[in-house]
């Protein structure tokens, strides 16, 4: 049995606000009721198995600071098994309900295609076990297909028909294994898959690539029976210069143009949407509004980096107005909240591990309370409620039922010689009022 | 007659790289056939009414830098009368085919509804002599919906349904006039469709609302058999915190969710493009791979501002890239490019305008030049057609046409144990050679 | 009696948290005690005459929305009067204890020279009288060296010096009316100090300038007798492309290299401090490190918006982490806590300003106590105690006071074969705990 | 004898702008006068070992592409020298004049800090003997104190004096390797001087820290006599989240702050400039016009990435104003225009690295050339001449000289009732006269 946190002894536990034990949650208590629905079930927080075990402390600039022992192995399987085994005590210790992981994060690629296969699939049937023996459950898995050389120029949009069908087999096995594992979501995330240069890239061929290969994810999933959502992971950039999947917009955009738009919802990570120059809540707004709102990715980025920073979320103000919009779109379905999270190469001790989940399952389950004021005592609700009160009335209703034309519109205008005053927005009033919550 | 450009007497004539006349065209040479038609129809140049006869210099920290006489003259439809004529002084002058405007350019806002409609249809009939008497074309109309107070919180997308009536009369009579004069496109810009807070906007109820408004004019496109173009022009952000008309892909995904990717088309802004965290190209790219592409506003940013600057274009590379796209993409159809450019507010000399627009159409000759020479040699077509050759191969065209499923293309990885090798994208070359052409 | 805001009847109350009145203070409680000194002599808020008062909702792309009474007054010294007084009705109702104002807000432009400071010494009186009669005070006055055309290239910075003296004689008069007013700083921020193109500029000329035209304000005030201090503004660009204030690091080499270090200090401003790419925090930081923190404008910008939106705060922990600072550094002197923040253009009731400062004032408020919790329990004292306690070993200080070279140092590490392990950083279990305190 | 480049047979040549040879010289012709010297020795190129030879293709999502032979040798100094045979044929053909390198680029870290030394020294002399063979000259040589864990919270800023210790050793036997193998400057590039959190840091004393060090670094110049120029390298961020070398204009403020500012100059990157919010044209001329400018590393970035991309530059408008600046500053003394430039990840082919660095060159040589004619025909000169003419009269000079206080000086205005007209910047004409020279 794994120690690799030998200094979080039990399980992390609930001891409210006014304990000053760092490995205790101070916000996150799972069954403390919440509009109905245990605190747990809201949230569905899930640890990422990248960021948490594979990761070694590398930036651009520098090496490995974490020296965790599994990546000074030789053997590649022994390593995938005791990083599998530190993975469970975490996620045994830390007391979230739901993990994700890519095909290569669990599995070491092989020498040939079907090395790849067997060792993945010989790790599935130990995570199976891990999973029986913890009660942890799959929130998502998904295959990288991003590392790797062969995808420097792209997987489902590379060139290259034939890295396109390498991609196509990491992808089909991954959704076995997700189904294997009960994993409620299957993502993509297409790292590689866009531009460095339009100068040798031909976008529209791509763009029919990557709208082939998703049609063919969606129809083996409903071949194999899988139930869960397949979820796109939009970014701007990074790795690549320009990537296809931009933002939530550009996807649903795509899923139209490929009839994909009853099939595919979207996982939103805070830190991709600042990157696109969007807000996390604005994101998530226009999923629910495009009717794509899938999961969520819940780490933020540094406004002063441009880059991927997926660090743990700690502004409360900023967390409770995501949580406020999927509270308000009806919640998660089968999505949840994925930290998607590092922590800084500097955090080198394993017990930082739990300080990062700690402090970001704490403010989102803050968010959470918070949000439940907001919704219940109703006052938010009943600013949008008077402000769009006019489109009720039988001239709003004839305009958006498509009864009038723009010719009978502006008659009426000049008609009744109309001349409105326009009424305050009330901006700071109302973000005193969400203050008020806090 | 108007002589406010006296040290410009006589219409700006092509003299030839060599020559050192500030006040000459170096590069366009109107007359000049490029792959097959004269450089003026290819493209297409328009100079926007607003920013060279509207703005006064202001800036959000200054005042009127530019002291035009029309903007002190006390009777508004004189002081109209008196722009309109030295518009047309300019234009005659500086000798660009086309022209655009917004009906507040060419005529002031009156106290009710209906005055201001006859104030446009004075100022109508006094540019369509003018016209006649020059030979001017335009471009494209729209409707300033953003300017006036009671646009503050959106035109199609304000909460009260009055304030969208009164957007819907100056579209329609914008239409109108546009239609009279001839114009060839008919353009939508929403500054102001989009939100400053989410906390009192209803995002789903405004869109739906802009997506009745927009087929509301494509009706009456069709019902006054205007036969141009209606264009919707992207931007992110700039006056509104967010817009709803983010980016060119934004836009396609709003044209499908409300039936109108055949009926729309896009005009695309260098300086929004960047401003979205794009380029020029990959917006233009964008356009033309989905099947929208329509027109351009050929004004750059600065990179270090955050805002739009509308400055002149002076990049030669950048601008050659940007047209080398629109060639290869076919050209401009109904569209054009129009440079919606502004000299900085320290240009104070009335002279200063037509430096600004020699600069950039000269800057957009060369670069068509360029461009022309990229075409006819092949070299950067050969690129993609050597890169992607693979996928007309028969297991390319097997996956791009749904004959084989992802289960079906995995298996075949396993049973030819496939391992390509990727090749290189020889980025750096290939950049070399578009510098060749300069 | 000016009475333009009937909705407020009276001064602004401090109610509690619980009290659910928007016109109420819900944190700001003057009178309570905060290490040692009332939360009013701490925070030492004021609020700023041009956004309040002077500006009419106009952005780049649209009008006046707020239809202040005292904008339509033809006579300009009658509208000054009519705005002095509601500027001291909305004083007096909210209870911040300071303002600010540039000379042109209070006084217009005249035809002459003359004038223009014959106005201003009539308004200055009027101002006074004003203090006595409510108890105001003066936080600092400035002089508007950027809206007037003539300064379009700069005014300190211009290439004509007969504008620089122009730009001389408004800040005579303006230091002079500080003076007067019992005004506790002077300050200038150079909007136009800073160039458009390089290619038309000498940009070590105009330093010079500045460094001149800065050294004869310091002289000017000891010659006077003023015993404020003189502020820079640093801000990186807007209006001008580039600012020579760009950020505080930037003025602390401008003030070494013309001998004013020891004579000026800066005002940092939030909003500025993240379109420089720094965080506030690290303005306040490096100010104080380097010996030149004077005072703040505590006004937000928008993460997504490339340009200075001037909100008032609102993210707690954010204004926290700026309040902490400032303590820890010893809290202010002569400078204070202004709002040079305004309320969104949508914001049109009259009562929308004191809803901007009453939410801003509470935020601040509020992150004085959270700061206080943070300095008496000494946590985050201790952590970089502990961290840079190896400098204050023998070694540490012989290399820190110079007693050992370079290769003194290197031969060191070889005789002693010196590997040092890092110790983690901790910074996921610091900013828990910040957190904690709110 | 190495023979990684096979493709290239022979040194590349100039072949002159007609050549559609990809490996022949278009404009780099080094014998070619300009403004009297040779192209050879204004534009001093050095190609660098960092990008060129060590780095793998590795990026953060992805890991090695271009699978150089010695990255797999499993002796370390075996792989060393390996490395440095290959980098020797690579300057042997391409025809640079210089190179630099960091100490862990030409030899690797041993177990202990006598290892390393040891490592070093014996690669140094085989570079020297290389140096000697091929006539190559060494720019300026640096040391890495960032990739290695131990410095993962600073070298010269570390919070341990004990890793500012290790530091220290490795930057004194980087400057012995440069003194002998006659280098013409020394580095200092603080990638890890900075901070991730101000909750953890004193940056105050980090500050000292740092300027101790450099102190240090002068000390030790001066003691072995060596008589290249120290040169810091500015960059705001990354992988720091701040960096405390932000910009040339922050570097001056620090120097004059620890007495450097006559030591010390500045080796500006241009995609360290654009990273910073500036141009890379504003660096070089604040660095001029500080008296600080030192060397250039000449490679851009992506203005829609928001991190360091290294890219060779490819504009050539841009890399003109740039020289142009360079060569009206005096040009270089020590300094140079290093390529701290990578081929992108794609780019796998060892030919691939030539086509970076001769895309550079040329780019580089031509903007030499355009320059020459901004310089030659004086139009530039004269624009700046006449702008700030006013300057130069009497009441200018004593406004300069420090003969004119404020207070004389605004009274000069009353008395005189000055009103100056303000100029036009003519911006837009001045920019057309930069594309004509192109």
């Amino acid at each position: 049995m794994s120690n690799y946190f030998p200094t979080v002894a039990a399980p992390v536990a609930y001891e409210g606000p006014q304990s000053t034990n760092p490995l205790a949650f101070k916000w996150y208590d799972k069954d403390r009721m919440v509009l109905g629905k245990r605190m747990e079930e809201h949230l569905r927080f899930a640890s990422c198995y990248w960021h948490t075990f594979c990761w070694n402390g590398l930036d651009p600039f520098g090496g490995d600071t974490f020296q965790r022992p599994w990546h000074s192995m030789t053997d590649p399987m022994a390593a995938a098994k005791a990083k599998a085994d530190v993975a469970f005590e975490f996620f045994a210790k830390l007391g979230a309900p739901y993990y994700c992981f890519h095909d290569r994060d669990v599995a070491p690629e092989g020498a040939t295609p079907r090395e790849s296969v067997n060792n993945l699939r010989e790790m599935v049937d130990i995570l199976g076990a891990k999973q029986q023996a913890t009660g942890m459950k799959l929130l998502w898995g998904t295959a990288n297909l991003f590392s790797h050389r062969r995808f420097m120029s792209g997987a489902a949009t590379n060139p290259n028909p034939e890295i396109f069908a390498m991609g196509a087999l990491q992808v089909k096995e991954a959704m076995d294994a997700t189904l294997k594992l009960g994993g409620e979501n299957y993502v993509l995330w297409g790292g590689r898959e866009g531009y460095e240069t339009l100068l040798n890239t031909r976008m529209g061929h791509e763009l029919d690539q990557m709208g082939r290969f998703l049609n063919m994810v969606v129809e083996y999933k409903h071949k194999i029976g899988f139930k869960g959502t397949i979820l796109l992971e939009p970014k701007p950039r990074e790795p690549s210069k320009h990537q296809y999947d931009f933002d939530t917009a550009t996807v649903y955009g795509f899923l139209c143009r490929y009839g994909l738009e009853k099939e595919i919802k979207v996982n939103i990570e805070a830190n991709h949407a600042t990157l696109s120059g969007h807000s996390f809540e604005h994101e998530i707004a226009t999923a629910i509004d495009l009717g794509i709102f899938g999961s969520i990715d819940m780490n933020r980025g540094d406004m002063q980096c441009g880059w991927d920073t997926d660090q743990f979320p700690n502004n409360i103000p900023e967390t409770a107005l995501a949580m406020y919009l999927i509270l308000k779109g009806g919640g998660f379905t089968t999505g949840g909240l994925n930290f998607d999270a590092k922590v800084r190469r500097q955090s080198i001790d394993p017990e930082d591990i739990f300080h990062g989940h700690i402090g970001g399952m704490d403010v989102s389950a803050r968010a959470l309370l918070i949000a439940e004021k907001m919704i219940t005592d109703g006052k938010f609700a009943q600013v949008t409620e008077d402000r769009y009160a006019g489109w009720k009335g039988s001239f709003g209703q004839d305009v958006l039922t498509g009864k009038l034309g723009l010719d009978a519109v502006a008659q009426r205008v000049l008609d009744q010689n109309v001349d409105v005053q326009p009424v305050s927005g009330r901006q700071e009033r109302i973000e005193n009022l969400l203050n008020s919550y806090i």
